[in-house]
């Protein structure tokens, strides 16, 4: 079996209100040295059989079609193998 | 400057909803070994100044109080520096 580890975030220069609003929060709090916030989506996958290119290719088209709005989000994702 | 990234996943046992959907989506679409699907929040935040071990009291403060509901929600964190 294998784990996939997808990492969704807005692309640059895409606004997101959300760090931005926990930015805020943060300085309110006190942590003056926090300078940038954002928030993306972390998904994780629990995949059978496949080789480990199968695999990739799947979880990247899954990350395209399914997890990520394309226009406006970037992702990057890592598989491990477990026993 | 040191970016830290910060993954919030609801704790075993809790029911994730959203990741559900998505998984009774890949099952539609024919991704059928696909046998579960989590969701999470990813937050990355632009650190200055501080000692690397200061730096990681604060981000786990911050993951604790601010991004995190301790009660259902657990996260990790990793630190990289930056030139």
């Amino acid at each position: 079996m294998a784990v996939a580890k997808v990492y969704v975030t807005l692309k640059d220069g895409i606004l997101d209100p959300q760090g931005q609003i926990i930015g805020k929060a943060l300085k309110t709090q006190g942590y003056d040295n926090v300078s940038r916030v954002r928030v993306g989506k972390f998904i994780e996958l629990d995949l059978a059989g496949e080789t480990p290119e199968k695999l990739k290719k799947q979880v990247d088209k899954i990350s395209h079609d399914l997890l990520s709005n394309p226009v406006i989000e970037s992702y990057t994702f890592d598989i491990q193998e477990e026993a």
